[in-house]
């Protein structure tokens, strides 16, 4: 088994490896990590026993620690818990000269002190010259053994090598060879650093940093991100008690997990913003800037001039966060320039220019919420993202359906969210996705179990919907007394226009500017105004979301969803298809196709995938779509807003690309992944509007065209389908022609549908 | 509220009835009865509180007893638990002269010991009168205030009268009306015992009955039935510790709580059996006799001459159990013979000797197994239902379906049955409806959790296949071993067509019969035959049925429904369609159409009915069926045996009528209206049988014509439609004609379906 090296969700896996077999004795070697906060920490001590060692247990005296990212020894301190004599590995890519720049003062005490043994290796380099990208692991487990020492090192290779020769048989040849190649590379390019004896003396030369963070991210946030969350008091919650965490915070994280980080040349940029609407983890931004603000920019803060209705006068830029970016790589690929205006180049070569440039960009310049922006997709990119920097893997296919739902909706939006990725990537306490405009404004989020997330946003509708009935009540009293004609007029006002989520708004906040200071003897209009008062962040109309994936959607909280969807009410469902249960390790949905290798069917699928969206267009009156970001973007926004607006219930049905699909190309092509999809007529893109009907007209309007690329070499392209031929290559031509059938099959039945 | 007073399951009810509100203080009577083994029986303690007596108790010194049903004091001990000078009302048609014969002598002595006041009244021949039908609760209720005298009768009567007119003002004033005369005559007709001195000493003329009963009917089914099951002892139910309980026992029971039976005229009979297929109580069966037979009837038992292919040379005759019959009168009301050839006539001058045809037909002659009959529903009947004598409610449009399919594959089935009426009428315990033919074989039958029946009756199938597998797999390799000839070629037999429910019983048996005894000095071949013979019970290809109502189908247990359907294996699904939550109470399901007022729906529900049918179709390789028995016999017919012969998932929708949708002619038409819902266009038949799609053919049938009566007539002669436009005129109109058009819809796109 291999350790996972990245700092994402994904990679949340625990090791135990077998490296020899000798007299009856196994012997083996126990890693201990936790991914999420200190993914790339390996922390071991060494138990040998007879049989497995299955138990985990908390390392406080290790004899091996070893830091897969450079970055880390700025944020954890992972050094104390080594044994005097212990040995310590740190991948980077500093020269020992480098090292004196770069170690904190505290790692060379410590290392000093302790008399520990200190390692660097060079492992992304050793990665990416193998061709392994930025998998590292293999690397990591060569110098391991090499420096544990406690098997002849003939031996130890050969062990290795056999395991990941059987862990990565089913990837084929070429993969198994780049795993030895990196064990090799490991055992052999491991440095010694000769340890300074004035390393003892050490001492913090910078100033403490003093930065104001809020109360939260300093008490609660910080101590956990650091791994010492288990020694807080719990007075550290005062105030807390509902368990209500403050939103926005995955901006304070600040992971720095990239390797490469888009740079942007302004000079081949078209201005399309398709980098922004796909990025999956709202890291590259278009902003605006007018004359004066160009004036305040850092030295490095290029710009161009704004091209587009709506932005005339105003300065264009894209703008990276490089500590947020996880360098998937997505906006690179995908940039349609003629000559590419992304180039992806290592994060250490522009870091602190963008780290300047970014916090420019974001705080001081901001998102200009007064333009007269058009409904494209590319204007739908200088508002605002309401969910950013989550935890998701680098190049995740989910993130970017919400993100731009945030953008339209965020602010009057709430969201029940299944558990599930979804609900792993938008809220990992302590930490929150979902983030605030300057007004403090965002979506108001929660998460429910898998089984009830549907009923759960229900509530949430319901309750909300009962609050604005009875604001609904007090302004239609309010009406009937004396009051000034033109706050009876907003009052009125209020009422025609309160289910529309933008008039809405404004109609609210005049409203509210009003009654605010109204002054009446007319005690019961007082009362009045106080009750409407009470209930006022109600007075806009709220855009209720129930989101979760195929797990949930398909198969667990289905009923729930089909129980929801034929309430009749104005509440609206998003589905991440990643066509398996992706974040409890991949097993078969009712959403997976056929052939596709999962979890319970490790032969393939053989039942079809289950075609949610018309079971969903039977009851006639729900807001069907199938989407597929970057496959057609204005598809996708229409349908967003077709949803929303749509004054009942409607759901969208999202394809997302997935670790688990195995993308031979990387997750650096997941969004390209999407558009071949609906090329190769994998996936069909359609929205069912029932409103069209009224018009007489058809509701179902299929957005895809007849495919005109192979489906064969579409999936082939996954290792989910490709592996198939390989373990089961008796069944797997039929299968895959089935697959192929169905789909199409599939594809004849929305083009009936449409034709009807 | 009202006292149910008929032996059936829908009367599971407790009543407390506010009847006066003086000087602040409360006056209450509390009922408590319960209505399955004792239904018509009240006994009551008189309670006074300033507040709601809500807390129920065992009534063991009771002030006063009603007894509902005179049959009943054949079958339980009501007297014992009353106070000495306590209150005896015995509703009967009996005279006082007639009561010396029919009254048991332990009932004489207990009222004469006890100096017990007693009472008669003919409240069914009251409640005829007034055209209340057999709803005779209104005027027990009437003689149960004259008779306790807490309050003036002239105070208790307008009581009385106010709370009947709340209670059913809903459903119009000639309903109030008649029970307000209700009240008056039960006032009125109550008549006064004179206990002779005598019945101290009256002591059992009959003979001891000693009946040879199972032990579990005479040692826990007789002291249950008695309200004596609390007293058992634990080791009762030594052997049958893992819960299971024998079936068939609902023959034992004997309710007879009929008041008006059917009688066969026989020269009117046309010998078509369609009283037998609805009868939803098993209890009307056609008889085939051979002339030896013939010669052995009872006197009274005069047959026709057999007619039909298959039957020649036999003598028929349509036989009834007069103390199973409920007395709804569907068969007399649907029989469709010039001149009826069943008419309902009292059961007092008919029961002595059809009790003695009943015994002489279904013991001893029994079912013509190995006649070579045809298809049709005519012929289905001649085999012999393994569903009978259930607690449905009298008229009930469930229990039809699931009897005709126990007819047809009954032997080989095992049912999975959700927690609803079906699970109720199915076993409620002690006694079991299904049952088992003379070879001892019928339906296993067990009764899940309402949310999870479909994944149980899926792992009934599960289990099922595996055991099959392991057979097969064990006669693979006996084939391959030297055995004889002949036994060879069965156990080939037995593999080919091992998945044809009909052949492979065949197969099965032949097979079986030489395995018995086969002798062969390999001790493999003699191992594998005794495997295969542990399993024999596997041999043949089983039937497997979930089935449920509604609310389990539509809603709660959807999830699912819709996870077996997707799982592509043989397995099928039957949905008894009451569009309404029926055993709990009737609550709105996602079957209840537009404009029906249920339970969350009191001003009509706005949603339209679900098309789970159309859901299904979906998955392309689900077999689909609507079907109502009666509006079509041959498309029900059709439907069961196509769904269950179809090598993978089918589902059935049975429109169900049900007590809760208050049919305005009464349950007596429950199969007529079946047949009204299609010609009206309110409920459409039609067969989605994917085995078409392999011959070009479109797999969607549309059995339903187009509608030729008035859709709007149909809903108003049900109380669930028609309460709406008093209860709510203004929403009233717009919900019909929502309904009509929602019926229509669903209709025109059956056509287009059926038209591609």
């Amino acid at each position: 088994m291999g350790l996972g090296s990245d700092g994402t969700v994904g990679a949340n896996k625990q090791a135990i490896m077998i490296i020899g077999n000798q007299t009856d004795q196994k012997v083996q070697a126990y890693f201990d990590y936790d991914s999420k906060k200190s993914g790339g920490i390996t922390m071991s001590h060494l138990r040998f026993g007879k049989s497995s060692i299955k138990s985990t247990y908390l390392v406080e005296h290790a004899d091996y620690v070893a830091c897969h990212n450079q970055s880390y020894v700025n944020k954890y301190d992972i050094v104390s818990d080594l044994k005097p004599g212990g040995i310590f590995v740190l991948n980077c890519v500093w020269s020992d000269e480098e090292l004196e720049t770069h170690l904190p003062a505290k790692y060379k005490k410590v290392i000093a002190e302790k008399n520990i043994q200190f390692y660097t290796i060079n492992a992304v380099q050793i990665a990416e010259e193998i061709g392994l990208g930025n998998r590292i692991n293999m690397v990591m487990q060569g110098a391991f053994f090499k420096l544990i020492n406690i098997l002849p090192e003939e031996e130890f290779v050969k062990a290795l090598k056999d395991a990941a020769t059987y862990s990565y048989n089913k990837k084929g040849d070429k993969v198994v060879q780049m795993n030895h190649d990196a064990i090799d590379k490991g055992v052999r390019r491991i440095h010694k650093v000769e340890v300074p004896p004035e390393w003892k003396n050490a001492k913090e030369t910078e100033e403490e940093n003093e930065v104001k963070e809020p109360d939260f991210i300093k008490d609660i946030m910080r101590p956990m991100e650091q791994q010492k969350g288990h020694k807080l008091p719990v007075s550290a919650f005062k105030g807390r008690e509902d368990g209500t965490f403050p939103s926005g915070s995955t901006a304070y994280e600040k992971r720095g997990i990239a390797v490469n980080v888009p740079e942007w040349i302004e000079e081949n940029c078209i201005q399309c913003n398709q980098c922004s609407y796909i990025c999956p983890h709202a890291v590259i931004r278009p902003f605006l800037l007018n004359d004066s603000e160009l004036e305040k920019a850092p030295k490095s803060f290029e710009t161009i001039k704004a091209a587009g209705k709506g932005v005339e006068g105003l300065h264009f830029r894209i703008q990276i966060s490089p500590m947020d970016c996880t360098g998937c790589g997505n906006c690179a690929d995908i940039c349609p320039a003629k000559d590419k205006a992304l180039v992806m180049n290592p994060i250490a070569t522009q870091v602190e220019e963008q780290v300047e440039n970014w916090k420019f960009a974001s705080c001081d310049v901001g998102y200009k919420t007064d333009l007269a922006l058009g409904k494209s997709f590319k204007d739908s990119q200088f508002k605002e993202p309401l969910m950013e920097f989550s935890g998701a893997c680098a190049g995740c296919g989910e993130t970017p359906y919400i993100k731009l739902i945030t953008q339209l909706f965020g602010e009057r939006m709430m969201i029940a969210n299944a558990t599930g990725c979804s609900s792993i990537w938008g809220a990992s306490a302590p930490s929150t996705a979902y983030t605030t405009n300057k007004e403090g404004k965002g979506p108001a989020w929660a998460n429910s179990l898998f089984e009830d997330n549907a009923e759960f946003g229900f509530g949430m509708y319901l309750a909300s919907k009962q609050m604005r009935k009875n604001i609904e009540e007090n302004i239609l009293k309010l009406v009937e007394k004396t009051i000034e004609p033109h706050v009876k007029e907003l009052l009125v006002d209020w009422v025609n226009y309160k289910e529309d989520g933008e008039v809405s708004k404004a109609a609210s906040e005049k409203l509210m500017t009003e009654l605010e200071n109204y002054k009446s003897a007319d005690s019961e209009v007082m009362y009045l105004i106080d009750q409407i008062k009470q209930r006022s962040d109600y007075l806009v109309k709220r855009s209720h979301w129930i989101i979760g994936g195929d797990g949930w959607a398909y198969d667990i909280g289905y009923g729930g969803v089909d129980q929801v969807m034929a309430s009749g009410e104005d509440i609206n469902i998003l589905v991440f298809d990643t066509e398996v249960y992706s974040n409890t390790g991949g097993q078969a949905s009712k959403s997976t196709p056929t052939a596709a290798v999962a979890k319970f069917a490790s032969s393939g699928k053989k039942a079809g995938k289950k075609d949610l969206g018309r079971m969903m267009m039977t009851y006639g009156n729900v807001y069907v779509a199938q989407v597929g970001i970057h496959a057609d973007n204005n598809q996708l926004i229409k349908a967003v807003r077709e949803a929303e607006n749509y004054k009942g219930p409607s759901i969208i049905i999202a394809y997302a690309p997935c670790i688990s699909h195995g993308i031979r190309e990387g997750m650096g092509r997941s969004m390209e992944t999407i558009k071949k999809a609906v090329k190769a007529g994998y996936w069909h893109l359609y929205r069912y509007n029932p409103d069209l009907k009224k018009e007489g007209k058809n509701p179902f309007i299929l957005d895809s065209k007849e495919p005109t690329e192979s489906f064969r070499d579409f999936i082939m392209g996954q290792v989910r389908y490709s592996s198939l031929a390989r373990t089961f290559p008796d069944v797997a031509e039929e299968l895959f022609n089935k697959a192929e059938e169905n789909a199409k099959e599939r594809y004849e039945t929305y083009k009936t549908l449409a034709s009807l």
